[in-house]
This record gives C-alpha cells, structure tokens and sequence, in this order.
C-alpha cells in the first residue's frame, strides 16, 4: 500500500510568544507530533506539516489534495482560521480525507462545524496525573499501549463534553482532581474519518510521550479512508443556499 | 404533566405557486400537520405553526423560548432563510428543544448544520408505493402504527443519505423501484433530541395518512425534552469566534 | 397510566452469614432497594421482593407475568440460580420486561446469557470514594442527580468492562485509585430494555444513599415498555434445538 | 503481515440430500464459499473447511487455535451442532477470533449465543430479486462492490431481525415483495469481531455470484483481529457457575 501522507497542521503561536512553551517545543508542537508520527509508522508515512501563519495556513486545495489524514493542534487563535479555509478542510473531510483533532482542538471551527455541538468541556490547568484507560481492546487505535496510559501532568479535561455520542468509544480519562473525560472518540462524517484525542496541553511536555505519540500513530492510521478516490457524497449538494437541481435516479436496472 | 408546547414551521411556498399542492393542502401543509399532531396528542400538546413569510419567519426568540418541539418542513427555500433564525434555532435545540425534520427539510440549514454532513441522497419523483418498516419496535415513536406502513404514492428518496450513523435506527422504507432508505432516525445533539421522517413530499397527500401523522405526533412526544431548564452545554461558547475566559473547574468538593 | 409492577430480586445471602451486610441492611438489601423505589416513584409504582431462597426463586411465571420492571442483585450465589428460571427471565425480558441489573448482578446468568460475553472487570474492595458522572445529560435515568454523584464508599470495579457497546452510555465512574468504570448503561434485547447501574456492594450502604435512590427509580422509570404486550418477537424460535416450520411471509399485501 | 487463516465451516447436509441443491453446490457449499475467499484474497490468506459430520465437527481446539476467521454456513441441522463445540467456539470468538455468519446461520446456536436474543425474523423462499444497498461507503467491507449488489434470486428475508442494534450498519437488502432487511451488519464481542451477512440460501447459486464472493472476503479480513495474542478478556470467568476467587486489581502504579 502507498504511505499515508499525512499533514500535522499546528498553531504554532504559544510557542512564539511563551517560553515556557518554546522550551518544551524548540522546533513548534507540529514538529513534535509530526516526529511521533514518522517515528511509529516509518516509511508508512509521509509527514509534512502547516501553521497558521503560512499563506491559507498552508492548507491549499493542492496541500490537502495530496493530504491523506490532517491532524489539528489549535487554541488561542482558533478565530483566527479563515472561513474560506474551514470550508474546503470541511469539503475534503467528507470526501474522505482523515481528520486527528488534538486537545484544545475541541473548539477549533473545523471541529465544531462537523459535530454540529458546542464541543464545551470543563477544564482546570493545574496539573493533574492523567490515567487514559482502553475501553475498546480490540481498536485498531488502541494496540500497543499500557492500560492506562498515565501521563505525570497535564490540564484536565472533563466532562460533560458536548459531542455527539461517538461512534465508537476508544479511551476514558481519569484525574487527580476525580474528573472523567471520554478522551478517545471515533466519527464517521461523508466519507471521512475522524479520531478525537484529548491529551496535549502546550504547558506540559505531552507530545513527547511514548505511549501518547504511539496513539496519535495508530489514529492516524486508522483515518486512512479505504476508498480509492476523494470525492464527496453523491448528489452533493455542498452549500445550503440553492435548490438542487440534479437528475432524478431511474433506478438499478436503468 | 404541563401540555408539549409545538411549533409547526412551513415553508409555505409551493401551496402557493402550485394549483395541484394548494388542492392537497388548501390552509398549506404546516395547517395539515399541525392537525395531525393535534389529532393525536388532543389535550397533551398545544400547536400553533410559523411560516417562511412572516417576520422573522415566526420563530422569534420569545416563540422558541416558549416551544418545546419544532416541526421543520422546508424544500424550494432554503436560501432564503435568514442565518440569524438559523442560529436561533441551531442555540434552542442545543439547549433543550426538540426537533422534528420532515421529507425535505433533510436540506434545510438547521439540519445540515447539527448534522456536519452533506446530507445528499437519492430521489426520484415518480409515484412510488413506500412501505415503511419498524427495525426498532421498542421504540416510543414505533408505536401504534402497522408494520409496515403502506403510502401509495410519495417522491422516492434513496441511500446513500449522507448523514451521521443515527443513535437509533427507527424505520426504513422501500420504494416500488426496489431502493431503500432510513427513513426514521434520531439523534442527540447537546441538550436537544432530533427524529428526522422521510415521508411528505408536496406533491401527494401524504400529512392527510392516519399512520404518518401517528409517527410524527410519537415523535413530537418523544423529542420533547426531560430536562426542565433550557440551557446551553456548560461552560457554553457557542460561537468559535473567541476564545473563552471562563473559570476553572475546582472539582467536585470545592 | 397504570403504575409500574416492579419485583425487586435479591440474593439475600450475605445479609444472613454477615453481621456486617445485616448491620447495614436489617431487613435484606432487597427491602431497601424496594424502598428506595417507592420513596421516588410513589404511587407510580407497586413494588413487591423476591429472593433467591424462595421457591422458583420467587420469580415464577404468573409473578414474571405481572412484573413490568424486574431489578436484579446477586453476588455469591449466581450458581444456584436454577437455570429454567434464568431461561424464564430471560424470555421475558425478550418479550418486554424491563431489567435493571445491579453492582455484583454483573455476573449474574441472566445478565451474561443477554450480553453474550464475559461480562469480567476489575475489582478491588478497599474503601474508594466513587464519584459518578453523568455523560448524556438528556437521558431520562440521568435527571435530577448531581454531577458528580458523591459516594463516600464503596467496591472498586474498572475497565476494561466486558460487555457490548452500550447502546447508550449514561454514566462513567471514577475511584480513589484513578480507575473508570462505565457504570450506567443500557442496551436493547427483543423487546426488552436493559440498565445496568454499577454502585451497591453488600459492605456498604449505598442503596441508603438519596442519588443511588433516585438513579434505580429513574431507571425502573425508564425501563417499562412502551408496548402494549408482553411477546417474543414476531416467528418466535426462542430455543436454538428444532428447525422452525412456521408459515412463509407473503408480504404487506396479503 | 502474515497470511489470514481462514476456517469456512458449512453444514453439507442439503448437499447431500436435495439433487437441486448438489447441482448448484457439487463440492459442497463451503468449498464454493472458500473458493470465493481464495479468489478475492490470494496470498492474503490460507482457506481450510470443516462441516458438521467430521469428528467434533472439525472444530477441535488446535483448529480454532490456529484459525483467525471462522465462516459460519448452516441451515437444517442448528440443533445437531454439540453444545460443547459452541462452548468452544464462543471462547474462541470472545478471545480473538473473527466469525462471518452467513445467511440461515442467523438461527446457529453458536449466533445466539452471542447475540442473546432470538435473532428470528420473516422469511419466504419464492425467488425475490433481492438488492443489496451501502449505508455506509466508507466500511472496508463495503469496498469494490456496485450500489447496489443485484442478485436475481434468493430467499427473502425481512424485518423484523430480533438482533442488538448493530455496531455497524453496513448493507440493507430490499426484496421483490417490498421487505427491507439489515443485511449487513457487524457487532464487537469480547476480543471478537462478529459480520452477519444475509444472501445465500441453498436453493440459489448465490455463493458463485462476483459481489457475493467479495463481500465475504471483505468480511473475512475485517474479522482478523489487530490483537496480538488470542486470549478471553482479563481476570476472565467464562462459566457462571462459580463464584470468581481472583485478585484484586492494585491500581496503575502497585
């Protein structure tokens, strides 16, 4: 099989502006994640990377054409993405191409839009040990990690968070504080695929965790569409602002 | 328990361009429905209805803040609903009203946005026999109907239906051109339950059938919500267009 | 509407060997249970006890015949259960019984036989405080309790849980250890709805405690049929031993 | 990745019985089914059988030790199948083992067991066209095939399918008569990953049509299992007989 080629988008803004953050993450989070990628699949993949601050954010019609999976690191500039450039990540989710949102993510435009929710949570950064429990053995998302995964510190998540149920229910977090948040959930939307995965606060040194870039390797596997070919779901009708017109179906047998 | 308070929105439009239409539905379709609904519930639930045409297509806020369950039914016009009545509705239903999609509304503004798809499908308007089958006869909105339902005549609407995987699986239809099609599905959404219900082209007089009109008053009944306040998700941010300032979480003791 | 017929089945067995369990549950944990039923649904409800030393169990046919909710505790025992009992509870459920199954009742045969899977988890009993979060805020068994649920003891029991996917996941509990457990979903079976609610280990009062309470009332509440009539589904062939002869299907029309 | 070993297992019963049937099926129809595998899968896969009339009904445990899917074809004879090759079976599927349940194997032994409900459902063997529709074109098993699937004749099967609500829903078969069916769908068990297929009745070339065949061998590699080892999910308690003496689990970092 051809490798996945796979796009880690990243915000890439606490890092110019934070130390603390600069110091966990010299080179920016995409290229953290982007490592734990290469570093788990290999010759699998194919990994490049996009910020915010390139032109359209570096996700051009071209850039996401040739992108199997994008991953999607945001938080303080979600407002600051481009509707234009929401729209066509949107179109090329539908048609098939796969989509691992990162923590802060939860509220990014894209997100939000294929939920249809608030996707709110309730939150607390102040350190807590992280336990990320398997409650689907079998996933393909899940293969090759302890049960639980513990992370010495990151921010807490809990719930209720404002998803739709998810297809399928991958991880559920525990907390020092006593909190729960279900921190790996699958959906299927068009054709496409989407991994949510809650651990990643940019304060903390999460990305360079095994077991967590482990995760993100297998997630990104998984959102590889099976389909030969990006296209979107038949009859489209993409905007809601005109009447389609299209040809009646005459059936299987016309 | 208080009676279901239910708004019954129509489109209004072809029963007024169109002389066959205006003859099925001489006080226009939402008047039918609203009938049905009336028919079933009797005392259980007080309709009243809104159309297109009035300002703010009658689904002001002091209207949705006193409906517990919107019927949409919608088709020639999407267009021209206005995003700030789309973002009124898209708010309620998160926090708590019950929404009732009807044939064509599957392209409505409202539903396409809670539902993150396309929602394309097959469809050919030929006078096609539907037969309605019950997959799911625990369902409250199952009951009291035979199985299958038989419609003479209505559009056929096919798969693909490009929506999420529903959270319950109620009805699927057949059509006399062999295709298949989930026609009774729900889903949660924030605070909100949806039950989506194929049947109703404008064409045929399909909201006069006693076993259509059962449906849609079960599933009136069953989209109202249980939870007393109307309310956003917590911590609610509904816009993606700033980040939020809110407080932290300081767990279940503090 | 008629009120709910509910038979709350205990074990009974710790409460008679244990000085401890009869301390905390005088007269049966069944008693109590029964009592927290009656305290929330009043006159909706009519709730009578069976327990396993009872001839047949106490759950013959004419009593399984006027049960609309059974509930369901057992811990040691699970082995006596006679199996022609189990075969009768679980045709019922089948056939529209409500059944709401219990801490320990886990691994009871009725609750294995309709999961079809091991049903195993893990388990420590060492004083964890449980704190029990909702996660479908719309859900009927979820209304009225706090978020978190506060228990200040009770059985450890943590993932991985072995049973299908829930059809809904209402509730996820975390420990003092840093475990999770789902601990309240339900699932459908033939015509019957199943929850299964995780706090209650006979070493502590938890069936004294006003959300528990409430939760098993929400869930009895929850779990009557909506149906009429208590049957098997449609070509009823409950045992797998004969081939079926029944008649051929000739459609809607015939 | 090592090769998919395959066990097609078929009741060979009709075969030898019903001259029509050994037309259609001279080898046996489970050598017609794992013709069709090997076809689709190559070197992807070792294909081996077992019917009903071998010794232990060629299920012994090194067989199912050294299978990765099992295939599932049987009609007449459920109650001939020894409860003890089920016991077998059913541990095997809830470590590891994939199974593909075909057609009349609804009604095995080994099925509802691992279901829990009646899984009856309507029937008529009258030569229905039946067409076979994706609801979900992104599932692997759902890949390479036409929309829909056309076969010229076969039994009619209709809802209502007294089955769990699937996991996936991925094909709905419509029929002559009208009659819908979920005739694609997929359930998680244990360790196990279950693919219920509808088409094949014994009475029609079925298993020799290019679609038919395909689908199955999607199946088939959908249903090997990404774990590595095939064990019974943890602190595992397969009978419900006695009363589990296990340790008690010490927390993530004990």
């Amino acid at each position: 099989m051809d490798p996945i080629r796979v796009t880690v988008w990243g915000e890439n803004r606490h890092e110019q502006t934070e130390e603390h953050v600069a110091g966990l993450y010299p080179e920016g989070m995409h290229e953290t994640i982007a490592a734990g990628i290469r570093e788990h699949l290999g010759d699998a993949a194919v990994v490049r990377t996009a910020t915010l601050d390139e032109p359209g954010h570096g996700l051009s019609e071209p850039v996401l054409a040739a992108t199997d999976v994008l991953t999607w690191w945001g938080h303080a500039a979600h407002g600051e993405v481009a509707d234009e450039v929401v729209d066509r990540v949107h179109r090329h989710v539908l048609s098939g191409m796969g989509l691992v949102v990162l923590h802060s993510g939860h509220w990014s435009k894209i997100f939000t839009r294929l939920m249809g929710t608030t996707c709110t949570l309730r939150w607390r950064n102040e350190h807590d040990r992280e336990l990320i429990w398997t409650v689907d053995p079998t996933h393909p998302i899940a293969q090759g990690v302890p049960h639980p995964i513990v992370v010495a510190e990151d921010e807490m998540y809990g719930e209720h968070f404002d998803v739709p149920p998810p297809d399928e229910l991958v991880f559920i977090s525990s907390f020092s504080g006593g909190e729960v948040f279900r921190s790996g959930c699958t959906w299927r939307r068009g054709h496409g695929r989407i991994f949510y995965f809650k651990p990643g606060d940019q304060d903390y040194p999460v990305y360079h965790h095994r077991d967590i870039r482990r995760v993100i390797a297998n997630g990104v596997r998984w959102a590889r569409s099976d389909r030969p070919e990006r296209v979107l779901p038949e009859l489209l009708r993409y905007d809601t602002g005109e009447f389609f017109t299209g040809r009646s179906y005459q059936g299987p047998t016309a």
